[in-house]
């Protein structure tokens, strides 16, 4: 079963709100290589998981943070959302007008159905959908899938980086980054258990970002969210917790989850947004 | 962000495994009434609080409680689907042809795709769909749409219940309709505290399930899935945990959650679901 | 079965189109919260209806009512995508960027698809979906689903209403929130005469909308739909005809159906539309 | 604007409840075959409709017979789903075992989600998608849209004919397939007014069914749903209203919108369906 | 079964890059009116073909040349997504704010997911949907469904040419315009063989787009695609390979399939796509 | 562009048609893990791609080569439905209940929508989706979701082999999983090319499924299907054609595509799939 605390995985901070940037975020929340997807995924697959049991511990872990992602990005989503019309910023980056073109403007669903919030959905607003989630039943598919997840979501996230020049959301994303190099070094070092998981040249995917703008920290930490403090949920012989990681470009540790973030503060609602009048009057209260 | 242990927030067994059930079960999981949309839905509508703090808190705690029963549900998608042919039932409940034939066959996928694993899909295999998460930024109307959705989904319950004889089955639905009365009242007591929300008449909806039938324990209880032991993450003044239940038939209470299941243990694959060899050989090791 | 007229049940104008608002007016077609929707529901609902045969009457009526408002709705839809390009509004609304950003374009297939026609879809063109239709058997589980499609929906129209500034969209807006005010009632009231449905200071949803800029002369009359003119459909002891209003603001009162808005005229094909030449040349044939 | 009345536009009789015969009659509501895609379909091109308005009045009165089909529809999946155990046919029909298999058994969430209602699905349960309403703009290629419709719609209800041996669903079916052929007849009628459309030796599609076996009063027939008794929606010099029929086989003619069928009576919920138990005591009451 | 060569059918090429041209070029690829369906409606056709085999071979045929426009398109967009920022244009076509503002910016996922290539989605980001694809075993009602599909997609093409002055789009569009010209006239030659096809006066629909625009040599040509040099796929006999074309304009002919465009050469990848390093580095190795 | 000849890639017979079989083959054309998606995911690679050349080269040899896939499963559902009564098997394969329970009946739209043929959806009738066509712009991003979709695939195709005892059926699987393994395979070796893809262990996935039952011959063939006899599309340094395949249990080499199966020679339609009466009297005829 599961557990929760009120801060976030890691800090998000939008300095410059962004609509446009908003609706690019929606991709990373709902999209087919978004984070909803790999939570039920892995979560799927530890469920359905008809042992060894270790897999199963393991892609529970990792289930479990990948919903700390969805928050983190659901709260940038609101963050950008937010403020003075003053503030926000006139192009997605620099003075690139393709990419400006091709990201067009924001989603209207964020205003019109949501109030200024996040949706379930993809930066079109097609809705998340339930046929992404793989489990197979054979573990060596399942943890190909996986990687393929982590690989495209990863590749999204630095375009994402690219999409925008806002330090706190560079930030998030960096983070994100790192946690993404870490999953595709976790799923294969399942594979090197079964046999072989080799792919030090091309890992982590995509390898034109510079890792020097991760997060390193935890570019190569297993994240453990079990909340058994004396118990690591998984032990010594890990592939993915001790030794170098599958790239060969640093050794694998593990950590006990714990909130780098602050506890989620929005803007109370805007009056065009009809909230309750209650809801507005008493937003700020502190319970 | 998020946390879990490893076993299930209560406990599921199944007797006699029973495919078509398998498939019944589904509609609890990944239908529009099921877990995933109220899991998802009131994770959304906490991170896109807007405040007061003390309703995020609130859906916080009940958005993760529900991840813990699409859980359970899955546990018992897999173990409907397991077994030695011998024990498989060949009605769905006592004598009831028509039932039977309603019911039709079980879902080729779970096999097929699944390797005997459940599926984030509904009854017909009709993958989840994200449109269902519904977050508007009006707190009333998001109340609304959470006591439809236990409505709903509390009237699935009690219908599957009525499908099967199978004592692991119809413990595991007592407990969920138990959390579906609950479920009904705290969305309602929001209401309350905004202005009113009386419904006692009507509920819990159904109103015609046998309250005796349910896990009592639980029917009236705020579980708190805070991991911080020395905080309630709701304080004295909540409408929902203390005093009388919205329908006047109990008295509310606050509990912290802990697992009153079992560590699930799945039989392991079948040959003809063509797991990796490895997966067959090991996967009675317990780490 | 059912009959029609060739005018609208309220006037449909639009002084400045703007296919920004367009496409926001999608959203109340095709969306979850939108009209399409609602018609299906209590129609499904009417027609699945297991007794007593007073909720199946009131659901027809209304059910039927709500086409009506999916003919409005795809008629401003129409009139916002024609005309000079020199009467285009350039902002959504006043001088609000944010909001501009957030609404962005408009729908490209309302040319495309269409040649200048609503669709069956929601603001982000993603189709209208059925299973967004809730008849579970159990009427008060319906009567709470009907409740909260009104509370979204009614949200959504506020939403609208506040995007534009055209006199002709505000004044149809204002009496379909008043519209929703009623349905919001008249379920309610459903609940109430099967034992509570009480929620007076929550109604109607949201309860920041001013109801003084509703079309107040509708916000409270049951409209029957009924094509026989001597008989009422519903009679005299039902709770959502006669006496206080649920939320107590106002008095209930039952009219018959009849249409206030015009037979809708649409501007001929633009050339660049490509439809037929005759319908061209006889576009404005009277018959 | 839009009207009811209680009654149903063709008798509908089930003699032996079939669940199975209940799934299969779900692709004529819900599938892209169906009759909520083909009253969509005209309404969604009447609103849309930029001239010539004797276009727009027919789609109208056609597109509101077709909820009347819905209706229709919806009643027999309702009466197919009732009944004591005892009474439900053992087979699809006669003694095809071929037949038997691909039909398979019912929809389970006939009863999970609908306790014994229709949903707005197809036979497999696969929500009715907006995406299948064509409303292109440009009229002859809406007009060929409409007439495929009905070819493939009338060839469904044929085979829907094949499958049952129930007197009372084969007087039903031939009542809709009359009106498919009347339909068939009218969109090339168009056509033939813009040009040409002369389809003979094809039509109606599919040309082997015996057309005595239809409800051949009907066959010709364009029925008016305009509520205005003394002004026809059409006139004179329509070409779908008078002469002969594009198929050369008979005479068109108008007929005045009005109930054949019954008022709908379906049986009171069982048990296991968990209505409201007030629903249940009071579901025979009249008012 | 099936091959390929590596040219494409017909010539693409962009002068002036446009995104937003290249998500209303989606709308051909992946929308409901476009070639991925018709494409595999064809396919779907010619498999489940149960006689005579003329019919099955000809759908064949040109079931298989519509996957050479599914590339050309495909090629189109990717065409459309490159370049120097400075090359891009300002609007949709001349200076039409309307049009300007219902196209709206371009697809993000065009960047976010494809690193900017082409998806099998709408001009909405609406993935394609299988459930297009008709196949209905009645050889009238396909060949209704296949006309109905031309005479939208050429209606779509027709928009498309109108939205751009771009020469090279111009020029491809005029084929696949022609194509679509062709393909109506075939699927009408298969009904008047079967009785009757005649629709002389609506023919091309839409029948109001210059045909002297069209690329006419290949607009009454049956395109041949077996790989066999000596034996045409179609004999003597077709009604559609010889004699007056049915909309009475030219006449019919065969040419057998051979390419006239290009091999694609798109740009390399773009730094901030996050591609491979090996495949920027070696991006334009020729093998 | 593309060609086809009329003979399929590799022989598909059915001794006892069996629609609960036809049913499950879906899951291998319209599923997440089927043919449709791999052909349209390799296409759109293809046509997205920016370089190197080679690579463009064998995606899409290998695009075209599923094309042939989708065909020859879709004349195996149609052999499916075919035939006597008497000779349907009565049991999914040997007399496992389990199976038999968990497959259920067969495809209602086989027969309702298809007349007898297939459709492109999954084996619970959910259409294919055009978000699973992942091509990301990262060439080991998308060579790892080739890999993943080749080895769910396989894993399908063993499940599919274990289901039937039809000796026709088998050896098409046979052939079908002996592709799915080369394709495994040449992926990979782009990988290796482009810096490490080391699976030996693991390899083919599922590595349960006992090689010999592969149709072996073609395990570790690239198969060319570029037209031009003289010249392979792809030249002598590329990995996949020379020297030992990945999982080091073969030699790679290529071949030319061939035809081998034979031209598919569907029943004629059956009285009540309501096919026109000129296919009925015509369907043996040869031209």
């Amino acid at each position: 079963m599961f557990y929760h605390d009120k801060q976030l995985q890691y800090k998000v901070r939008v300095d410059k709100p962004n609509p446009q940037f908003a609706r690019a975020l929606q991709q990373a929340i709902g999209g087919i290589e978004g984070e909803i997807r790999v939570c039920l995924q892995y979560l799927f697959q530890a469920w359905n998981s008809r042992g060894p049991v270790r897999y199963r511990d393991m892609l529970l872990d990792t289930g479990t943070e990948e919903i700390a992602h969805i928050e983190m990005l659901a709260t940038a989503v609101c963050l950008n959302l937010e403020g003075a019309s003053s503030s926000v910023i006139d192009t997605i980056v620099g003075n690139d007008p393709l990419m400006e073109k091709i990201v067009g403007g924001g989603d209207p669903r964020h205003y019109l159905s949501g109030g200024l919030g996040a949706l379930a959905s993809d930066a079109n607003g097609v809705p998340f959908n339930g046929s992404w989630v793989v489990s197979s039943g054979n573990i060596a598919a399942d943890m190909l899938s996986n990687v393929t997840a982590e690989a495209t979501g990863r590749t999204l996230a630095t375009r994402l980086y690219e999409l925008t020049d806002d330090a706190g959301m560079k930030d998030m994303l960096a983070f994100l980054i790192a946690r993404d190099t870490m999953h595709q070094q976790q799923w294969l070092a399942v594979l090197e258990e079964l046999g072989h998981g080799d792919m030090r040249g091309v890992l982590p995917i995509p390898n034109s970002f510079p890792q020097s703008q991760e997060v390193q920290e935890f570019s190569y930490a297993f994240v453990n969210t079990n909340i058994d403090p004396n118990q690591p949920s998984v032990g010594e012989n890990r592939r993915w917790t001790h030794g170098p990681s599958i790239d060969g470009k640093s050794q694998f540790r593990e950590v006990k989850a714990q909130p780098l973030g602050q506890e989620p503060k929005l803007a109370p609602p805007i009056p065009q947004g009809h909230a309750q009048v209650e809801q507005m009057q008493h937003a700020n209260e502190k319970s």
